[in-house]
C-alpha cells in the first residue's frame, strides 16, 4: 500500500513510524509546504521521498492530513477534487467547519475524520515517536458520511495503531474538545503568562518550580502555528468553556477572600472526583 | 542517629525510605494521630514504631515536622518547649506565619525550616516514594536564624536526599510558592469542577480526555486536609495571583472573543517563553 503523509509534523511522522514498522507501507510519500521539515522527514527516514501535494494524491492510495486545521480547511475541497478511490483521512483537531466545507462534495465518501487523541507539546518531524497512539483514543466524527470501504480502510489503520475507538457526530467533538483538550492549553498559556510576567520583578521565581508547575503549564510549550487555527475554528465552544472556567476561579476567589475554609475544603473534595476518571 | 517523623504520609515517608536505606537512621519513629497510618506505616517498614510526640522528641536526635501546616502551625511551639539539643526540621509548604509564631520562642534556633520542592499528588504513607527528592530543590528559610549546629545536621540529610539547595526569606518563600505551586493547585481543582459540572449534561465527555488533560488536571487529586491550611496560610499571596491569573484568562478571553488572532498567536507565543524554564 502506498500511503502519503501531508504534513510531516508529530502527528503525521508518528503515523509514518508505526506503518512502516508494521511493513503496512510499502512505499510512504511525504508532502509539506516547508521544504525544510521535508528533508528533516526524509532524513529522519519517515517518508521515502518528499513530493508535491498532487503526486502524492495521484500516487498513493491513502492520504493522511495531518496539517494544522486552517490549512486542512484550506486544501480539503481540492484535495476531494483529485481524489479517484483513494481514501483520505482528515486527522485534525476541529471538525464541524472542516465537515461543513465538504459536506456537498461529491467525493465526500472518500474522506475518513478521524481525531487521534494522542499527541505531545512539541511539534515537527523530530517529534514523531514510536508507539504516540497505542492505547489511545480513535474518535471518528460523522463516519456514516464515509464509503464504507474507505471507512474500513482507515479502520484497519487504526488497528494498526492499537488505538481504542469511539464515534461521534462533528459538534458532539468540537464541544467535547473544547473541554477535555482546548482548554487545558489556554489554562496552561495563560498560567505561563502570569509567572513569566512575575518573574520581571520577582527574579529567581523559578528555582521553586517543581513537577506540580511543570505538569500543568507544559502544554504551554505549543505551537502557536497548530493552536491558533483549532481556536479560531472552535471559537464558540471554547468561549463557553473558558467563560466557566473563569467563573470557577473567581469563586474559588470569593471563598478564599472572605475566608470561607469549609467552602474551600469541599470544593477541593468535589474536584478529587477527577480521580474516577484519571487513573 | 535516632530520626522521628511526625506525620506518616508521602513526604514523611519518603524521608524515611531514604534514611533507612542508606543506613543514617539506626531508629525510625513515627508520630501520627491517625492510629491507621501509623499501623501502615510499621507495616510497611517506613517506620520502626509508633510513638506518642513527646516520646519521640525525648528520644529522637532529628525531628522531622511532615504535618499538615495547620498542624505545624499549632504544635511546634510546645514541640519547641520540649527540645533540648535535637534539631526540629520543618517540611512544611508555608513559612511566614509558622516562622512568625516561634520567632522569640528561646528554642528557636534548633529550628530548621525547609521546604522540600517534591511531590506527588498522593498522600498517606502508601504514597511514600523511593527518590521523591532526588534532583530536586531544597529551600531553606530564614536559615541564619537557626543554630549553626543545627543547620549542618539538617544540610547533611538534604544531602543524603540528593537535592540541591537554595536560600530565602519567609516573605520571599511564601509569595514564589504562590506563584509556582499553589496557583498550579487552584487552576487543576477549577478546571476539574469546571469539566466535571459539563460532564452532567454532556455525558460522555471524558472519552477524549488524552495525555494533555491528564496533565493538567492531575493536581486535582491532591488532598483537601492538607491544602486548605496552605491557602489559608498563604491567602494573600494566593488572591493576588489568582487574581492575576483570572485578568490573562480574561484577556484571552478577549481576544478570542474579538477575533483577534494575530494577537491570540503572539500570546501562544509569548507563552512558549515557558520553555526556557522547563525541561
Amino acid at each position: 500500500m502506498k500511503i502519503a503523509i501531508v504534513g510531516v509534523g508529530l502527528i503525521g511522522g508518528s503515523v509514518a513510524i508505526t506503518l512502516r514498522e508494521k511493513k503496512i507501507a510499502e512505499k510512504i510519500l511525504g508532502v509539506d509546504k516547508h521544504e525544510g521539515n521535508l528533508q528533516k522527514a526524509v532524513q529522519l527516514g519517515l517518508v521515502d521521498e518528499g513530493v508535491p501535494l498532487e503526486a502524492a494524491i495521484s500516487r498513493c492510495d491513502i492520504i493522511f492530513l495531518t496539517l494544522p486545521v486552517d490549512a486542512i480547511l484550506k486544501l480539503l475541497p481540492s484535495i476531494l477534487d483529485q481524489v479517484d478511490n483513494q481514501v483520505v483521512i482528515d486527522m485534525g483537531s476541529t471538525k464541524e467547519r472542516i465537515l461543513q466545507s465538504v459536506a456537498d462534495h461529491p467525493k465526500r465518501g472518500r474522506l475518513v475524520a478521524a481525531h487521534p487523541m494522542a499527541g505531545t507539546e512539541y511539534s515537527g518531524p523530530e517529534a514523531a515517536i514510536h508507539n504516540l497512539f497505542k492505547g489511545k483514543m480513535m474518535v471518528y466524527v460523522d463516519a456514516t458520511n464515509s464509503d464504507e470501504d474507505a471507512f474500513e480502510a482507515a479502520d484497519a489503520i487504526t488497528e494498526h495503531l492499537e488505538m481504542h475507538t469511539t464515534f461521534m457526530n462533528a459538534r458532539e467533538h468540537d464541544i467535547h474538545t473544547a473541554y477535555v483538550s482546548h482548554i487545558s492549553h489556554i489554562t496552561s498559556f495563560a498560567l505561563a503568562l502570569t509567572v513569566l510576567e512575575k518573574e520581571k520583578s520577582q527574579g529567581r521565581i523559578f528555582e521553586l518550580a517543581g513537577s506540580g508547575f511543570e505538569s500543568t503549564v507544559r502544554l504551554a510549550k505549543s505551537s502557536p502555528d497548530m493552536w491558533t487555527p483549532i481556536f479560531k475554528q472552535n471559537r464558540e465552544n471554547v468561549l463557553e468553556v473558558l467563560q466557566e472556567h473563569i467563573k470557577q476561579l473567581q469563586h474559588v476567589h470569593h471563598v478564599l477572600n472572605t475566608e470561607d475554609y469549609d467552602a474551600f475544603y469541599r470544593l477541593i473534595k468535589k474536584s478529587n472526583k477527577i480521580r474516577r476518571i484519571l487513573k
